[in-house]
């Protein structure tokens, strides 16, 4: 069976894993540990736990249990002190104390949730992303740099402090792959982070699995204004050293004009000027659905209205792996 | 298979279920709805969800899950909005949430814990207990009852607000019942609430069950100080109407000096006044373990250094159902 590992963070991470998980492949989800928002933002402060958000999102996706058990990790509390805690980041901060480990924690939320494939924090070491602006202030935590709008400026450089070793298991998953798929995701605070931890990229660089790129749908005002596909390439270029694609997947179809008009302040749609690349596959994947009602799901906020849809990704990722 | 039912709530129902499991019955735990102090109160106050923490209870004591889920249920959260939490009553309380019902959520719980058994709370309805002391003033709530040290000088009357009727389930399981189990347990707050539930007395005195009273070891200062093993039947009684019980069981050992000095703030010793009761089991029911190291364990507080055994409760509750 082919080894298909992920790396990311986040909602793109959850839509390429979903997808996936429908073939008969081994599935790795390596996930970034930067995340600092919300319900884990304060679980992070209040408990002195590992970030457990992103972390949910894969296991949800790769979890073979009932639609119940996903709907349950996904619920938010909605009142008093629990309000805005997500279920499944609570049995993740839970079960690393209990356990003694986030590592550990993982492993067992796996089994409960019943998971196909693994989850692989990128590094076991607590971390923070920083971002230098170009004038040397410096934006601390992904959730400030994801809320910047000052990013489409240019920034000398992002970090992690400290600066973390990747886990070990995520070396070698990497190493042993046959396809390395990263994105789509929000580039700086989903995708970069991964980078950033000692190992990756030189695994990256190392490997000798295929490696794919998946162009995000839409820029995001203020981060990404004005980004090409190409754009994205040469962002994660500046992290990995080398241009480490062999393949770059973009949407080929257009979204409604309305939607569009309603996503306006937001961002745009990103623009493929790499129809010369030989690397290039181009397909509609757009999902069509237009209105999520399971408030418990991920992918139903309103930032995801214009959004890939998880089984024709899944199917030109497929498509890569059959010819491997 | 006979089938023996426990009713009450907290600990002493932990002690005797998990006891029970071990043996070739087929074990339903009836449960109070009445708690409302702690982690429980503040669910009850902030999510209006029904009573999770003595369901919680009942729910570890069947499971034949990992050590480690059962310690992850009975985890309690030590920092910031979180704190006092225990994990079990978040997944309850989640689970209600999503599922839209409190019984589902036991029933969806029951299947993550692999219980063996069932866990039924006594009613349906959000209820509040409430004390009608002496001089007419009103104790309102399990919690301030609970904790009041006036419950000595008598009360009028006690009475769930709004008066519930009783899962029709609960009712079904007692008067299919080989064995009914009631205590040990704080007689005011764990196993009073059940009787007081609309149609449950009656079945205690409908079925064809044989019924059999766990008395405490120790009585509660302020509350039962006075108590000897009959007062804790004629207490009950006055609940059901008239004495259900076929048996009644008691322990015979003696605890060590220290550790009944070391009670002495609490209570003392209940002295055994039914010795020419021909309805009476005596035997040594005390734990000799002096120090638990597990915090995660319910059975652990420092109020319980006093307490059943619950292998040997089991074996004379299984003398019992050995000659049904």
């Amino acid at each position: 069976m082919k080894k298909v590992v992920v790396i990311g963070g986040g909602t793109g991470n959850f839509t390429v894993l979903r997808g996936l998980r429908n073939y008969d492949v081994e599935l790795t989800a390596i996930v970034s540990m930067a995340d600092d928002g919300g319900s884990t933002g304060i679980l992070r402060d209040e408990l002195g736990v590992l970030p457990p958000g992103d972390v949910r999102q894969c296991l949800v996706a790769l979890s073979d249990s009932s639609r119940l058990m996903r709907s349950l990790m996904n619920y938010r509390f909605e009142n008093g002190g629990l309000q805005g805690h997500s279920f499944g980041n609570l049995l993740l901060s839970a079960l690393e104390k209990v356990t003694g480990s986030f590592e550990r924690a993982v492993e067992e939320a796996g089994k409960i949730l019943k998971i196909k494939g693994k989850v692989i924090p990128v590094t076991a070491h607590e971390v923070r992303l920083r971002m230098v602006m170009e004038d040397g202030t410096i934006i601390n935590g992904e959730d400030n740099i994801d809320s910047s709008i000052k990013i489409d400026g240019g920034y000398k450089q992002m970090y992690l402090e400290p600066h973390p070793q990747a886990d070990p298991h995520a070396i070698n998953e990497i190493m042993n792959a046959d396809l390395v798929v990263i994105g789509p995701g929000s580039i700086h605070t989903s995708l970069i982070p991964n980078l950033l931890v000692e190992g990756i990229s030189k695994a990256l660089r190392d490997t000798q699995a295929k490696k794919v790129f998946v162009v995000n749908l839409m820029n995001k005002k203020g981060q990404t204004t004005k980004f090409k596909a190409s754009s994205y390439l040469a962002e994660i270029k500046r992290f990995t050293g080398k241009d480490i694609f062999d393949h770059v997947i973009i949407n080929g179809g257009k979204p409604a004009d309305d939607l569009l008009h309603r996503y306006k302040e937001e961002g745009n749609l990103v623009e493929n000027d790499l129809l010369e690349d030989p690397r290039l596959i181009v397909a509609n994947l757009l999902e069509n659905k237009m209105v999520e009602v399971d408030k418990n799901d991920p992918l139903a906020s309103n930032r995801t209205l214009i959004r890939h849809d998880a089984h024709k990704l899944a199917k030109e990722l497929m498509g890569i792996v059959d010819n491997l």
